[in-house]
C-alpha cells in the first residue's frame, strides 16, 4: 500500500504507524482533521511530501465533520481545519503548500451553483490529485536525479526520503532507487539519524526491501567516510528550500553537506517544487521547529538507560544548509544548479 | 576516588566500570594484566591519559604474576606484556607512550645490581608516578586552557574529557570545570557523541556532579547552534595528535571542527604532551580502530528496538581533524598555536 490512503469504501484515511516501523508494520485509520494534525505532530505521517499529502486528506475530512448547511459555512470550517494542520509542523512548507492547494481550489468553485455535497466531494477530489501528482512527480525526479548517479557509487543519504517520506517511491531515496532499477551497482552509507533515527529505522528498511546494499553509520562519522576517499555522492531531501537554494532539511544536513565540500564530493537535494518557497529571499527565514527533549534524552544503549536523571537537552529539528554547499536541487520539473536565484525559479515556472 | 588507582593493602588494581555510568557506580578489581588489556578493550577504561595510566599498572600486575627468576627474565616478561596491552586499542598513542616509559625507567635499571623483587617494585613505583603526573599534567593544562575561557561564553564539547578520562581532573572538560571554579559562568552543549554515547553518558554526568549548566545535543546539532551564533567556542580532547597538528579524536570530531570553523569560532584541542606523537609527519598515519558494528546498530529509542533485523554497520570509532581546522592546542607545557610544525615540538620539548 501507499504510505497514506483514502479508503473508499469507508471514507476514512489509512497511514502506516511510521513511529512503529522496523519492529512491527502498523496501519492506523483516522476519521478526523484533528486526528490527521496529531498524526502529522506525533510523526506516525513525516516526510515533507507525506504531511503535505495527508493534511489535503486531512481537508476531506473536515469537510465530512463539517455540518453546515451552504458552501459559504463549508468553506469558513476548511479555512479553521486548514489553520489547525498548517500549525501541526512549522518547518515543512509542503504542509502549506497542500492544504492551500486545495482551500484555492476549492474557493474558484464557490461562486458557482454548486451544494454542500458537491463541494465537500471536490476537497477529496483534490487531495487524491496531490497524493496521486506526488507520485507522479517522484518518479519524475527519479528520472532526472538517476542520471547524476554512477554505477559503483556509494552514497551518502541522511534521513528517510523514502517511500514512506512521500505518498509513494521517494525523493533521494527514489533516486538511488531508481539508479539500482537501472542496474547500476550502488552502495548507501546510511546515517542514523539522530535524534529520531529515521535513516537508522526507516531507511535502512526500505533499502532492505529493495535489495540495495547499505551499511548504517552515525551521523559524525560521515566526515571520515568522506574525507578518506569512500564516498561519491552525498543525497538528501528538503522539507524547504528558499529562494536562494538554502535549504532546510533533517538537524545534520548543513554539517554534512559541509564534510562533502571540504572534499570535492557533490551534495544533491532532492524535493519537489512544492518544496521551494519563492516567498523567502533565504533560509534565515525558514521556521525551525523545535521538539520534545525526550527525543534526544530517550534512548538506550546495549539495554542500559543513556542519560543521567534530570539531564536537559535542546532539540532543534532542522537546520539550514546554505546554497553555497548545494552541487544541485533535483525536481520533477529538472535540475536546477547554480546561481539557484535564478534556476529555481525557473524549474518551479516551468 | 581516582578514575583508577592501585590498592596497595592488596596490590590490586581498582577502577571504575565506566560501561555502567551513570546507571551504577561499579567498582572493578583487576589481577592480571591481562585482565588490563581486556578492560581496556572493552572500555570499562576509557580516555586516552586513563588507558595510558592503566596499562602502566597493568606491568606493575604482570611483574606481580612473573615467575622469572632474573632480572633479564622479569624484563622480557614486562616486554611480552607490554605488547599485549599495546595492542589492545590502536589509535591513543598515550597508551604506548606510558608503557615505553615504564619499560625504559626500568631498563636502565637491568645493569645495576637489583633484585627481582627491586625490579618488580621499581615497575610499580613507575607507573605511580605516570598516574600521579596525570593529575598534577591535567591541572596546569586547564590553568592554560581557563584563561581562553570568557564569562557567559557556550562550549560545544565532544565525548568525555573529564576526571574519567584520565586519573583525575580532565583534558578539556577539565578546562571547562576550572574556568568554572574560578567563577566565569559557562553553559555546556554536550555532544551525545554517537556511538558509545560518551557525552550523554559520562560528560552530562560529570557536570551536573560539578554543578555546571548543561545540555545534551545530537551531533548532528552542533553546526544549527554555531551557525545561529549561540557558541562561542568548540572543546575537545584528543588520542593522538600528529607533529602536523592534526589531531585523531573520537569519531565526529572532524565534522564538529569543520562546522566551527566555518563559523569563526575557536576550536581547542586539550591534551597532555604524551598524546602528541612527533614520529608521525601527518595524521593520515595516525591508525583508525574500527569497532564491533554491534556498537552502532543496538540502540533503542522510546523504548524500541532501532535497526531492522540483519542490518548492517560500520564503526570506525576515531576520525582525523585536519591541523588547519584547529585553533590552538593546549597542553601542559603551554598553548601551541599554528604553525604546529614548529610549536608543537617546542611543547613537548619544553
Amino acid at each position: 500500500m501507499r504510505t497514506l490512503e483514502w479508503d473508499y469504501a469507508t471514507n476514512e484515511l489509512r497511514m502506516i504507524d511510521q513511529r512503529r516501523l522496523p519492529g512491527s508494520l502498523e496501519i492506523v485509520t483516522l476519521h478526523t482533521h484533528t486526528e490527521v494534525a496529531e498524526a502529522i505532530r506525533n510523526m506516525t505521517v513525516r516526510g515533507a511530501p507525506a504531511i503535505g499529502a495527508a493534511a489535503a486528506f486531512g481537508l476531506a475530512l473536515a469537510a465530512q465533520e463539517s455540518n453546515a448547511r451552504d458552501v459559504a459555512a463549508l468553506f469558513s470550517d476548511l479555512e479553521t481545519a486548514a489553520e489547525t494542520m498548517k500549525s501541526a509542523r512549522p518547518t515543512a512548507v509542503n504542509l502549506a503548500w497542500a492544504v492551500d492547494r486545495v482551500l484555492k481550489s476549492v474557493s474558484v468553485r464557490l461562486s458557482a451553483s454548486v451544494s454542500v455535497d458537491e463541494l465537500s466531494s471536490s476537497v477529496l477530489a483534490e487531495a487524491q490529485r496531490i497524493a496521486d501528482e506526488d507520485v507522479e512527480v517522484n518518479k519524475r525526479m527519479a528520472a532526472h536525479g538517476a542520471m547524476l548517479i554512477n554505477d559503483g557509487d556509494t552514497i551518502i543519504h541522511h534521513c528517510n526520503t523514502g517511500a514512506l517520506a512521500v505518498v509513494d517511491w521517494g525523493t533521494a531515496l527514489g533516486v538511488i532507487r531508481l539508479a539500482h532499477e537501472q542496474g547500476k551497482r550502488v552502495h548507501v552509507l546510511v546515517d542514523e539519524t539522530r535524534p529520531r533515527l529515521q535513516g537508522a529505522r526507516l531507511t535502512a528498511w526500505e533499502l532492505s526491501q529493495y535489495g540495495i546494499p547499505y551499511e548504517i553509520i552515525t551521523d559524525g562519522m560521515a566526515g571520515h567516510f568522506l574525507r578518506t576517499g569512500q564516498v561519491q555522492k552525498v543525497l538528501f531531501g528538503a522539507d524547504r528550500i528558499a529562494a536562494n537554494g538554502d535549504v532546510a532539511n533533517k538537524i545534520g544536513t548543513y554539517m554534512l553537506a559541509l564534510a562533502a565540500h571540504d572534499n570535492n564530493i557533490p551534495v544533491y537535494s532532492v524535493a519537489p517544487t512544492s518544496t521551494i518557497d519563492l516567498s523567502l529571499a533565504h533560509g534565515g527565514l525558514i521556521p525551525i521547529e523545535k521538539r520534545d527533549p525526550g527525543e534526544v534524552l530517550d534512548i538506550e544503549f546495549q539495554g542500559e538507560r543513556v542519560t543521567p536523571q534530570g539531564a536537559k537537552a535542546r532539540n532543534p529539528a532542522f537546520d539550514i544548509t546554505p546554497a553555497r554547499l548545494i552541487s544541485a536541487i533535483i525536481t520533477e520539473n529538472g535540475i536546477a544548479y547554480p546561481p539557484f536565484e535564478i534556476n529555481l525559479r525557473k524549474v518551479v515556472e516551468s
